[in-house]
């Protein structure tokens, strides 16, 4: 790899010190060139604590405005000009930079990357997608999570095509199956919004499994799953608040007796295990599918491991090509209305 | 007590055991009267097997039809005029029981009380809610969770009203919070539909505590959480699929070692704790609300806990008027509305 990644310094709620040290090791082990987008002070003082750091293919770049997760959306994209997310997407939109990182402000980032890109021909809407890990160790990604209300068919449709070509692109699998979160598996099962998709889906070119459920999302037995915003984000919040209940009573219960302090002990490699399985750093971020660029945005709470992971998955975007696939897909599909536009 | 509560005998997925064994608990410690409706020689030879339940006040009520897990609702409506479910359903309407039980097919069960009982005046459309413990052992309800896909803005509201209703009367919250699930908590955040519903919400006279997210149905912040029956279902399925994910990676990983096994051995006991806390069958079912008469459906792996808590959880419902309460705060609300019909 030898792509550049803009990284936005500023974003993670510890920002920026996962930052920079996600930055060192992705240079020092994929060998991709990071330039650092933010306050050039803050960022020099976290990477004068890593002397090896020096020999590294990284750079700053000044940007004295910084997006906070209080921020609005609309209204961070207008009024900082100068922010450290604005001016790391100008470096993909101008060709200096390969792809953007960020762990920032998730409603802020998609509105700067939608108005600094724009979308792809063909693609009404761009669409953030999740990925997360199943039952089977396999990835699978859920899209769109929140970018998006009120979908038409169409827009449905669009999401299956890019995050078919995104799982294929990035997990390698060579035929991802693709199903349409609804509610019952038959065809006539769902709303008027999926019923539509359905009948869409069926006759795009890729491996319709058709209608799956909430509960499939984890099960291993799909890979692309395809959704309004408004549901896959009450899906994803939902899958948040269940893992943290579940986290909360084992941790109260195992601790209330010593007996069971001692089980927990002997036992908490197993719940180490647990926890890796269920890390989201390994998985690089949530891409932002459809626009013209490549823009990957973190978790808040992302640490080291899980920047480096989102600016090796932002390398491998640009340099995979995805975007061309998504354009060349996308106006296979439907030839004649690209050819108007 | 004193409520003639109909069973469906043949409902759950090991009928007529649970069923039998939950009647008899349901008879015993709360002085339910209860009908076992289903085919009379499995029941009588059920009942046979427990003799002290001679003198409990059980009867039986003898239909020879059985609706499956595999037929389609529409369909067994039609076709089994005889089944468990609609003969049991007519002792509520025809006032010979005060409410129906059952742990069948809840697609069918839906579709026989809806044109069996029929709706409440006021009600546009009757909602099923789904019961569930939080974080802070309190129980919350999250309706519609799949009887209505589609919902307009007032069909919302109604189910907020029903709901509140419900967790006054049968969890004893003096004034529960009641929350409309979204995406993003301000105001404006949303889709078309529940932006709508905001506004009709906010001018009830209930505690409407505006906006919450997937993450908050467990935390025990919110007591009533109203959603369309399509993401509502989505919410319910996806909780499903992260709990099995869960269990079956801890249980996978803490059988891999010795070491790791003691441990599972000695905290074994505050796994029990977890399964109860999680334990659906404590909370008796699943209510159908908006109907002229009582309905409560059960899980179809339900267990003699929880159809006895189903037949208690019926009786309460006859008992604490909660049909005439709806129909009073939706004439309240909307009084020239009602007034036409």
């Amino acid at each position: 790899m030898a792509s550049v990644i803009a990284l936005d310094a500023m974003g993670s709620d510890r920002a920026p010190k996962p930052e920079i040290e996600g930055a060192i090791q992705a240079a020092r082990h994929y060998g991709v060139r990071v330039v650092l987008v933010g306050r050039e002070s803050e960022i020099r003082a976290e990477l004068d604590r890593h002397p090896a750091s020096a020999s590294l293919p990284l750079e700053i770049l000044h940007a004295d405005q910084v997006i906070t997760m209080k921020d609005r959306a609309a209204q961070a994209v207008r009024a900082k000009r100068h922010s450290s997310m604005r001016v790391g997407l100008r470096l993909v939109h101008d060709a200096l930079a390969a792809g953007f990182v960020t762990a920032g402000n998730t409603g802020a980032a998609m509105a700067t990357a939608k108005m600094v890109l724009g979308a792809l021909p063909g693609v009404d809407r761009p669409a953030l997608a999740a990925v997360f890990p199943t039952a089977l160790s396999t990835a699978a990604i859920l899209l769109d999570v929140g970018a998006n209300v009120d979908c038409k068919p169409e827009n449905l449709e669009q999401f299956a095509v890019m995050g078919e070509i995104y799982s294929r692109s990035i997990f390698g699998l060579r035929r991802p199956r693709v199903g349409l979160l609804s509610i019952g598996e038959e065809e006539g099962k769902g709303n008027e919004q999926t019923r539509q998709a359905f009948r869409l889906l069926k006759t795009l070119p890729l491996n319709f499994i058709g209608n799956v459920e909430g509960r499939d999302l984890y099960n291993g037995q799909v890979d692309v799953i395809v959704a309004d915003g408004f549901v896959g984000n009450v899906a994803l919040k939902t899958s948040e608040g269940v893992a943290t209940l579940v986290r909360n009573i084992l941790k109260e219960s195992l601790r209330s007796t010593i007996t069971r302090q001692v089980g927990y002990w002997l036992s908490r490699s197993a719940f180490a295990d647990f926890k890796k399985r269920l890390d989201y750093s390994e998985y690089g971020g949530a891409p932002l599918l459809g626009l013209k660029g490549v823009c990957i945005i973190g978790h808040g709470s992302s640490n080291a491991n899980a920047i480096k992971n989102a600016i090796r998955v932002a390398a491998e975007f640009s340099e995979r090509n995805i975007n061309t696939k998504i354009e060349k897909e996308l106006r296979a599909l439907r030839p004649h209305a690209v050819a108007l536009t």
